[in-house]
Parts: C-alpha cells; sequence; structure tokens
C-alpha cells in the first residue's frame, strides 16, 4: 500500500498542526495570561491556515486518487481503505468551500459573537437581527457550495454527522414528538413529588473535585493520557489519541453541575482515548460524528451517572463526603432528586426528558430560516410560541429565549440535531451492551466499570473513524439509529420516579 | 517600506509557528500527561521543520536582499533597519548548515543525552567518550559550515552572543581568573566565619511558593502576561512579548533555592516581556542574547536578590512567614547566609564569588577538545586538575565532575561563557543604573522597585535584538564588556561578609 503510505505521510503534518492548534485552544481556555489573547489569535491563525492550505493543495488530491486505486477491492475495515475513505470526505468539503466564503463566515462570526453576546446581555434581539440575517445569508451559500440533494440542510448537517439526512431527522423527531409531548405534561402535573432542595446546599468545592476525580478515574478515563483542568465552560480535547483532556467548573452550592459536568466529558474523553493505536497521527483516530460522541458522553452521564446502580455504588462515599448536607438522605431519594425534571427555559440546564425538546425546536427554527419559510424578524415569535407548546412556557424574554445559545452566532448552523441523536443512539447502545452482557449494572453497583467500558470499546471506540455514524449503529445494534428505545427508557425511569 | 513589510510578513507565519512550538516545549514541561510523549515529540518535529522549510526558502532570501536596498541610509535604530540586519544574521546561521548536518546533531544529540544521563548515573566517563568524541566532530564540522575568520570557536559562539569573539573572552577570563584565584582561596580560608545552618531547615512548600510570588510581582514581573508554574528545571519561556512564563520546583528543606531561582527566571521573564510592542510577531522581539539574558536575571537574582536593600525590605515578611525558623536570626546573619560560599563541586550550585571559575574552566575545555589540543579520553584529568587549581579541590568522581553538565551531551559548545558574560554585564549596567539614579538602593530598601525597572526597561529592554550585545552594552554604559566592575562588586561585597 505505497500511495497509502504516501498519503498518510504527506497528511501527518496537517494532523500535528491541527494537534497543536488544539492545544494552543485548551491552554487558551485554562493557563493564557490575559495579555496573550492578540498572539495567541496570530498564531492560531497561522496554524489553522497552513493546516488547510497543505491539506487542499492540488497534491492531496492527487495522492487521494492514487491511493482509492490502490485500495479498490481492499478490506473495507482496513486502516488503509478507511483512511482514504474519510480523507476523501474531508477533502471533498473543505475544497468545495471557496476560501473567499470562508474568509466571510469567519470574519461574520467573530464579530458576530461579540454582538450576540451584547445582545443577549441587553436582551435585545433587534440588536443580533442583521447580524443573524448575514450569517443565514451565508449558510445558504455556504450548503449551496457544499451541494446537496433534497434539502438545502442536509449538506450543513453533513459536516457535523456524515451522511445524515435531514428528512430522517424529521422523521425521527416526528415520532418521538408524538409521544413525548403529553409525557412532558404529565410529569409537569406532579413535579411536586420530586425535592431536590437538597442539592443547592453549599458543597465544598475541593471536596467536589476531588470526589469527581474519583469517580471519573474509577469508569476508566485514564490520567496517563489525559487530565482535567479548571476553564469558564466544561470541553474536551484532543493532541493526540494519547493526550485527551477535559475541563470543568464547580459551583459552590449546586452539586449536580460540575460533577455529571465531568462525568460527561470523561464520556467524550475516552471516546477520544480509544481509537486503536493504530490510528495515531492520522484523520482516523477520534470519534466519526458529533452524534456518536454524544451517545457516549450522554451515556455516561445519564444512562450510568444518574442511574441507581452507580449511586448504589457511590452514594455511601458522597454521603461522607458531604455528611451535612447529604447524612440525612436516603438513596432513594438522592437518586430522584439528580432525576429531578422542570420547566427548563434553558436547554443546558434541561432534565433528560425535555432537552430533546429543546433540539427540535432549534432544529425546526434552523431548517425555516434556511428555507425561507421564516423571516429572522419573525424569529422570536415563534421561538416563543414553539416553547409554549412544547413545554407549556413562554420566555419573559428574549436572554433566556431565542438568544441563549452561542451555536448561531459563531455559524453553527446543523449542528444542533446531533444532540438528540447522540441521546438516542447512548439507549441503543447501551440496551445491546445489556443484550450482549447483561452483568453490566451488577457490575457497576459493585464499583466495577470495567465491563461496560470493555464493551464500548470494543465495540465503538476502537474504530476511531473508520467508519461512518449510520454504519457503525447498523453494526453495533443491527438496526438504524431510532426513537423507539429512548422513549421507552425515559417513559421505565421516569413513570418510576413520578409515579405515573 | 514596502519591501521591510513584505518580508515582515513572510516571516510572521515563522514566528508564529516558532511561538507555537515553545508553548507545546512549555506544556511538556508542565501540564503533559506522561502518555503524550510520542505524539508531542511529532508535533514539535512538524512546526520545527515547517518554520525551518519557511524560512530558509529562496523566497526569504530575494526579501531579504530587496529590503537591505531599501533600508540603505535608513536611520539605524529604525525598526525596519533592525529587522533587516537581524534576519540577514539568523538566515545566514540558518542557511549555511546543510540539512544532513542538522539532522546528524540532532540525533546524535538526543541519543548522546541518554548515553550521558546513564554515564552520569554510573559515574562512568568512558561509557560517554565515544558519544562525546563524535559531538565534537559534529561541532567541528558546524563550525566550518557557519565560517570564521580567527578561531574555530568563534562560529560556535557567535550562535549563542553574535558578533563576541573567542579571544575577547580568553582576554577577560585572564584578567578575571589572576584577581579572582587569590581572593576565592582568602575566603576559602574563612568559610566558618559564615553559618548558613538555618537555610537547611524544613520550609513550607506552599508558603515559599506565596512568598516567592509576592516577590516577584513586586519586582515588575507582569502577571497579565505571564505566570509562575511547577517544572522539574526552572526556566523562562515566551510566546509572544505578552506571554512569557517562568517555572519553579520547591525544596522542602533549602529555602534559598526556590526564592532565588524565581527572582532569576523573572528577570529573565521580565526582559522578554520588555521588549517594545512594535517588535511584537517579528525576529526582533526578546533578548538580543544569552549573555545580556543572563545580565536580567543574574541582576535580579545576585545584585537586587542577595544585596542588603532587598532584604532591609523583605525580611520582616520573610520572618512572619517563617517564624520558627527565622524569628531568632537578624537581618545581618541572614544576609550573610544566604551570600555563603563554599568550596563548591557543582556549577548550579556555586555561589557568585566561585561561579565564573566553573565558566572558565568549560570554556577552556572547550577551545582545546575542539581544537583539536585535548584528546576526549584525557579530558577527565584535565577537568579535575583546573578544578584543583582554581578551586582547590578534585571531584570525588566523574559524575560530580565532567559529567555533571546536560551541556555538550546537547551539542550545546559554546554556550557556557555566556553565562560569565552575563555575571559581568550585570555589574556593568547595575554601576551605570545607580549613576544616573542614585536612590535605586534606597528604592528598593523601601519596597519601590520601579525605578530600577524602568531605567532597565528603557536602557537595555526596550530595543529586544535591535542593537547587537556589544552595541548595546557600549551605548548604556560607554565602554565594552570588562570584568573590572565585576571584580571590585564582589571584593566590596564578599570582603565585608568574610572580613578579609
Amino acid at each position: 500500500m505505497e500511495k497509502v503510505q504516501q498519503l498518510k505521510t504527506h497528511l501527518s503534518d496537517v494532523v500535528r498542526l491541527n494537534q497543536a492548534a488544539a492545544l494552543l485552544g485548551w491552554d487558551q481556555q485554562t493557563y493564557m495570561p490575559p495579555g496573550a489573547a492578540e498572539s495567541r489569535a496570530e498564531q492560531l491563525a497561522t496554524l489553522s491556515k497552513l493546516a488547510h492550505e497543505m491539506f487542499v493543495a492540488d497534491e492531496t488530491g492527487r495522492l487521494i486518487e492514487a491511493a482509492e486505486a490502490e485500495v479498490q477491492g481492499a478490506d473495507y475495515d482496513s486502516d488503509e481503505a478507511a483512511l482514504v475513505r474519510v480523507v476523501r470526505h474531508d477533502y471533498d468539503l473543505e475544497t468545495r468551500l471557496p476560501s473567499r466564503l470562508v474568509q466571510d463566515i469567519a470574519r461574520e462570526t467573530t464579530l458576530g459573537h461579540e454582538v450576540w453576546a451584547k445582545a443577549r446581555q441587553d436582551s435585545n434581539f433587534a440588536a443580533f437581527a442583521p447580524t443573524l440575517e448575514r450569517i443565514y445569508d451565508l449558510m445558504r451559500e455556504k450548503a449551496e457550495a457544499l451541494g446537496y440533494e433534497d434539502r438545502m440542510y442536509d449538506a450543513l448537517l453533513d459536516q457535523f454527522e456524515p451522511h445524515m439526512k435531514t428528512a430522517h431527522v424529521e422523521t425521527l423527531f416526528d415520532g418521538l414528538r408524538a409521544e413525548l409531548v403529553p409525557f412532558v405534561a404529565a410529569i409537569f402535573e406532579r413535579l411536586d413529588r420530586v425535592d431536590s432542595s437538597m442539592l443547592r446546599l453549599p458543597y465544598d468545592v475541593e471536596r467536589q473535585a476531588e470526589f469527581g476525580l474519583k469517580v471519573i478515574k474509577q469508569l476508566g478515563y485514564d490520567f496517563s493520557r489525559g487530565r482535567q483542568d479548571k476553564a469558564v465552560h466544561p470541553f474536551t480535547t484532543s493532541f493526540s489519541i494519547n493526550d485527551v483532556r477535559i475541563t470543568t467548573r464547580y459551583l459552590p452550592d449546586f452539586l449536580p453541575s460540575a460533577l455529571f459536568s465531568s462525568v460527561h466529558e470523561a464520556g467524550h474523553a475516552m471516546y477520544e482515548q480509544g481509537s486503536s493505536q493504530s490510528l495515531e497521527g492520522t484523520m482516523l483516530a477520534g470519534g466519526t460524528s458529533l452524534g456518536v460522541h454524544e451517545s457516549q458522553s450522554r451515556l455516561w452521564e445519564n444512562i450510568v451517572g444518574r442511574g441507581k446502580p452507580f449511586w448504589q455504588h457511590f452514594y455511601g462515599d458522597l454521603q461522607r463526603t458531604f455528611p451535612e448536607q447529604l447524612g440525612g438522605v436516603d438513596l432513594d431519594t438522592f437518586y430522584k432528586a439528580i432525576n429531578f425534571v422542570s420547566r427548563s427555559l434553558i436547554r443546558v440546564e434541561a432534565d433528560e426528558v425535555t432537552y430533546n425538546l429543546h433540539i427540535m425546536l432549534r432544529f425546526e427554527m434552523e431548517n425555516a430560516l434556511l428555507e425561507g419559510r421564516l423571516a429572522v424578524k419573525d424569529a422570536p415569535d415563534a421561538w416563543n410560541s414553539k416553547m409554549q407548546s412544547y413545554l407549556g412556557i413562554t420566555p419573559p424574554d428574549d436572554a433566556k429565549g431565542i438568544l441563549q445559545d452561542v451555536h448561531w452566532s459563531s455559524g453553527l448552523v446543523g449542528y444542533f440535531p446531533t444532540y438528540s441523536l447522540g441521546n438516542f443512539l447512548s439507549v441503543q447502545y447501551w440496551d445491546k451492551a445489556l443484550q450482549d452482557v447483561p452483568s453490566i449494572p451488577d457490575d457497576i453497583a459493585r464499583g466495577d466499570f470495567s465491563t461496560l467500558r470493555q464493551w464500548l470499546q470494543d465495540h465503538i471506540l476502537v474504530y476511531g473513524r473508520k467508519l461512518w455514524p449510520g454504519e457503525l449503529t447498523e453494526r453495533v445494534t443491527g438496526e438504524p439509529i431510532q426513537t423507539r428505545s429512548f422513549m421507552r427508557y425515559l417513559k421505565d425511569k421516569y413513570s418510576e420516579i413520578y409515579g405515573l
């Protein structure tokens, strides 16, 4: 496979430049002194520019073509065939975008982020509207440049969830919505059955950190190839399979925040750490899509971390860590508390049950805005009426409504649905893991996370980007992505918690 | 200055790549998880390779020539003229080295470092000798490639101290040696006059860190553009004028180590932070030579930090921080203790008085080895007899003798003299500062370091690399580098301490 090797060698500089850029980004969020902002922007611009130029060079195209000829007839699962497939996909995406458009988007979204932040602070949508208009114009231009067969949104979605189609997401959401909206409404009738007030006491931040660290180490996040630092926003970033770092932040008077976000990020990090070592330094290392990535973080955060077996193991320890706050709270009460449902206005604070309604709303609005069925000026009203119909509440102002998320101002259109796809997949993968290894819940209750981790490693993580998300799910579960399992999971869990 | 601007733009990617590489190096020494070593080496190799390739490209040569024509007749001190001068110097150095030789040196020193570490551990010079032979062969080859008029060593020295000549260093050392050796011998007769045992008690590491931080902030190291972290070895690194970081390590039972090394590194860092902002993102930012760099670190560490006025200000605070250890020690006793002289075998632990004898020894040996006047096999004997004649002691083994320093195994030949040049310059600059601003010692005794800092800023720091070290010293002090001032400083200070 001489040609594939040439392609790999040619691209290794691109991979290493991108890894270096990721480290600069991590440092920016963790340790960089404030005065360095401008020089850091210049350094990142140089690395991104060089990586982009080297990747879209004609030489890359020629090497891909030669490698494609060489891998014809090769095993589909071989590293070589997969590398050529994935590089072709990324190369086509990146070369289809004129650099003028890339620069326009970069400029508009750099400014746009500031305009949005100010508009949200003032709860003034009108101040953001012209920027949003321009961003959607650019997104339409981007979709046309990338190309699509059916729906304009397909082109944007494909960047984050390769080969997923808009119509497919609509079908999934339609099915879920029909069952979920009445289920949410039923729970909303009984919100007072769960008391979560003990989670909102003062919790010493040092002890939170220590407990959280112990938990994620035990889950299997490998600290010889990773670390956790503090940052304003929790995130996962990776500079190679063997250097995957997470960040967190601690709220002194809300226990679940740092703990579950640490477990969430550890889920992402274990995915990045799990790629086969043969993929290190190539474009095949890492996660195959944002949806599959989110399946890992949500599986660990929600199914495991907010599940009963997990707390059968950890709750005694947590009580000993916070005896004043939790000494008199029994396991069942605590379990219900960490799964409390609320009429949430803010997506990032939403519980498992309502979370996907927030996503559907954004997905529907993104499509309508992109296809011109909704004017930007009418967007806040559309947002508010959807909130009322899905969640039974109307935001008091646009800051808590349409202005709450950073994504659109950053040009991230087509991104939101991957959060829901991740939720659906997390339950499908979990169900399959339990079918293969029925002892997993008992293992977890004993503090043994290795059976689950090994199953995920062997069936999902090891592949890196070698299989597209749809292929991976079919191969792992024997069927495509669906919402049936997720809805059943919600009903089972929350019917018990809320006595439905 | 269109051509200069083109050159600047062309080189900005090189500068940013090198800055990014420096951050990767910093992370490697501070926060990188151990598993990442291999991928980090790949990332650094890519960044260095790209920066080198872009710098030595023919395009750079053409742009320099065009810019040289443009700056003819321009003000020597202008940023433009200086940029062209410095880039020409660096370009000639880097293009004269065949990439085959660069690779040979890289390979030999990468291996060499491990061979040396093992040999030192076993105190077995014979195991290191073949490597040292090859390294000196490569150094001769390097010197020939770089070119020189008088002495082979000139070519190597010039990399670290531009335009300094070997013969000049010899003259300086000859003059100093004649006075220093008998002075050291006289002090060695009276070592028992200073008791430093109170420095070797247990000192809480957290309190050491807090006190050290307070000190370097007060000196003027700007933490909005810098930070201090822990690492195995103390060092300073810079990713722009506005992001200059230092590291330190704490010894739990030797107070001076972390404290004075923090002040030392802060001296380096303030030099890097002090370049004119107009030089940011160009090859003119930073220090003009290792010698001038060391003048700043040693001025702050020794002349200021081990001086009386400094402790008139800080000693009360230090006593309150460590009441058990220092409560009963008066200022004069403490001042003498931190300036204790010893028959030091190890250079990095040597006091101000004996330090330069260690450097002379290495400088003489480097020249003799390079010029073939000394065979590698005879080097340990040469080392030991010089130690006896300069310092009156013979190392008990080669680990504490010829194998103690990392430099030769890393291919750093020509580097050592800059330590001494820095010591000489530190006193010359200090004398001139006091002549211009006589209140400086009193200001320091009151805890006001701004008058000294501002003088250094205006006379040295602001220039970055715009003036060569010799030019800078002439301009600042009105004379070339000399050892007279340094020897007078030693005699004044240590005659008092040791009652000579």
